[in-house]
């Protein structure tokens, strides 16, 4: 990999994926090559990409950088063998069909620089289920944002069983040199590691509501005003760490017995279908009409903007 | 009950939970006596309850009070009987141990105003465990916060099966007087809402880790940097409701095939001992020796106390 001030990305695909990984990839420093097989697509990124730097410099999200900087830094390739010259890293987000993915390595197995890491934003697909057959698959992983990586920081490092673990390393220290943040995964399993939390989550709150416990919106309550505040500053496991005298082992022998007995019934996943996708349903529309959601989630991405400024100045890890 | 300035609070033990509902009822506007039945632990719980206003009006976190305000309405009463005449609500944070709950509901069965609810704090304890005798059992309920509560908002109102809905909804009333976020749970259940939603969570960080998915800073790293700055903004159900064109519906036809799939391998839950628990213990250990974890902790409340005082700043829901 070259020196950090210049280390090449590709950047495959340019919808909503790709471009927000594009702005992270320049905001840090990368020199991003844009390519699209859709004429005219990497045209238009490139000016939502501009877009999205002056957003981000509004809310003191550039870091060093400067829009003009980002600008500098980003530009159209018009072939991907042009894309694919010199890159360090190819950042791959193409539509998720297994069949389109695979035909995009075989090309990305020929004529991708010999060293460089070939990185999927797949969400949905293991890394193993597009890659076997390559020649180079021992550098092939997924590497999975959580929209939009210009955002949010976290990024999910698969391997299928093939790839080299040094790949994994060099992918995840290229997301650290850029202000992201890797999560080593030591083998791929459904979901990753990220979706499979926000599922268990998930299947326990339609189980409460199933269960005539409490309402979607009083579910939402206990995580937005109760659980997730301290989850936005620590994980889980740091969490409980930091809820008992004598760290995570003493936590869990005082509430250990309390969480296994919990535990007896959440064994169980409901359907997400039928009344109970209704009620849930019901409850949502009640609150925010089909027609309200776009406005809903402009706010979001405001608050989440705002948010992440602030969980970042006030992050002395760091 | 009373008008809302005058509404008047019996706090029955004053230990940690004790006084930070204190100063959340007093913040509220709600005339607070403290009672203890330890001699001059209420007395040390008063001054800890100004030295809490003095803290949260200096992060700007007291209302429209000031420490004044709430040192004038809080006050030590020296016997149970005082502490309760007159009383509107009786908030009652003794210790955890069920015989101990009996006894004393015992006692407020008979000293307590008529129409007064009876609410405890306890996280562990169903309310249908220490209220089934009683005569007036029909305004017991547990109001059981996360702690402080003087900071987070969310606190779960749980009935025993003889709850009288009413006295549900006038607690929750009582509490989103005071700028408490009740949940209005319908029925008792072990763990209530927010510890069984943490189980969940807990439950697959704990499978990830022993299945060698990833390490524990890896799975904290999902939840912190990927998943809960979303959830610290709105609950599960608004975040999927806010992810797809057509609602939480939609979002279920698109997602729900994967959730579904990925649950297939969530039933079987860990035991939180022995290897699993070492690998856990190991890799807390290695960030933060033991001997760091009040340091840790500390930080980890000035920054919550900033967290919360921006959610607020930027919830324009309200």
């Amino acid at each position: 990999m070259r020196d950090k001030a210049t280390a090449i990305v590709a950047i495959a695909g340019t919808g909503l994926i790709g471009r927000a990984w594009a702005v992270a990839f320049a905001r840090g420093g990368c020199d991003v090559r844009l390519y699209d097989s859709q004429d005219g697509a990497a045209e238009s990124a490139l000016t939502a990409v501009e877009d999205m730097a002056e957003e981000l410099h509004r809310a003191d999200m550039l870091g060093g950088a400067t829009v003009a900087d980002l600008v500098a830094r980003a530009s159209v390739s018009e072939t991907l063998e042009a894309a694919l010259a010199c890159a360090d890293h190819v950042q791959e987000s193409i539509p998720e069909r297994v069949e389109i993915k695979r035909a995009f390595y075989a090309l990305l197995d020929d004529l991708a620089e010999p060293e460089a890491i070939l990185a999927s934003s797949t969400s949905a697909l293991l890394p193993s289920a597009f890659t076997e057959g390559l020649r180079t698959r021992h550098r092939c992983v997924v590497a999975h944002p959580i929209n939009p990586p210009s955002l949010i920081p976290a990024v999910e490092i698969v391997p299928a069983p093939w790839t080299d673990p040094a790949a994994v390393e060099r992918c995840a220290q290229l997301m650290e040199q850029i202000g992201q943040k890797p999560i080593r995964m030591k083998k791929e399993i459904d979901g990753f590691i990220m979706n499979r939390l926000q599922g268990a989550l998930l299947q326990e709150a339609f189980r409460l509501v199933e269960d005539g416990v409490a309402s979607p919106d009083d579910v939402d309550i206990g995580i937005a005003y109760g659980l997730a505040p301290r989850w936005a500053l620590m994980g889980p496991f740091e969490t409980i760490d930091l809820n008992a005298p004598g760290g995570v082992a003493d936590y869990v022998d005082r509430y250990g017995g309390m969480y296994a007995n919990i535990g007896k019934s959440q064994g169980r996943m409901p359907e997400w279908s039928g009344a109970l996708l209704d009620r849930v349903t019901k409850a949502r529309r009640y609150v925010l009409p089909l027609d309200g959601i776009a406005d809903s989630q402009s706010r979001r991405d405001k608050r989440l903007m705002a948010l992440m400024r602030h969980l970042r100045d006030t992050n002395t890890d760091e």
